[in-house]
């Protein structure tokens, strides 16, 4: 697993996401690294973000899949072509759409462990599945379609 | 419009959500109501819950239509019972999946408006589309598959 986080590689005016923009300091801040072809993502929940009394908010659970599966675009279409995150131009990703299983409740007492997978790479698109666990097993299941932003895009006008 | 909101008949014991639970107070407590055969829900995002600089995060509405959804879904099936939300037995619904379509960014300086459709209704699931607009303008797309909770899951081992 590498040391910094692909979010750590966003530049500066792109790094203001709630879910995972570093520079957010009410956010979420999540951040995700390689493990060979999977990427993964640790998450400490809050107890106030609960759905109902002892279990994880799906709408929580939602925000790190869609995070983490921008993420995790980012930074296959960086190995696809051969450079590192910190080569230019930088590369971001925006959320075309996101699907969401409740496989089963996800106890709130603990980490959630998000794997992602590259399904797809083709032109600006990436599609990328999303495992999230909890106590070992497996409770959600997502599925993240996401588009490479244009340059034009970031200066706010997408 | 009705006064009371969806969410003010939740149960105190099922109140606690992030999204909409009436006593989370760390939460977005979303408030929904009917109007006419479609249910809607007016938020107003923070300056931090935003995505890219001046636009809204969409993990922010995924969970917005994820909380607009099981309410929904609770209200219709009062509805088809013929009585009201403050009758016994509570209906409450949890999320088995979620789908959102970004359709274009959205505009965080203003009010996000959603609104809701029964697309099935069906034995103890209810299909709920929704769309989120901003400034007038559709920007997002979802669905959401809501399940009503057996009693015994109230407990907390559902």
């Amino acid at each position: 697993m590498s040391e910094k986080a692909f979010q750590d590689y966003y530049p500066d005016d792109l790094n203001h996401c709630y879910g995972c923009g570093r520079l957010n300091k009410h956010g979420l801040q999540i951040k995700s690294y390689w493990d060979g072809d999977e990427s993964v993502c640790t998450f400490h929940p809050k107890p106030y973000h609960m759905g109902n009394p002892g279990y994880v908010y799906g709408g929580l659970m939602a925000s790190l899949i869609d995070c983490h599966g921008t993420g995790t675009a980012a930074a296959a279409a960086y190995r696809k072509e051969g450079r590192a995150m910190d080569t230019d131009p930088p590369l971001r990703f925006f959320t075309a759409s996101l699907h969401v299983d409740y496989v089963r409740p996800t106890p709130l007492d603990g980490p959630l462990k998000l794997r992602g997978r590259v399904k797809e790479i083709k032109g600006r698109k990436v599609v990328v599945t999303i495992t999230l666990a909890a106590q070992g097993n497996v409770c959600v299941r997502g599925e993240v379609m996401a588009v490479q932003m244009r340059e034009h895009l970031r200066k706010g006008d997408r």
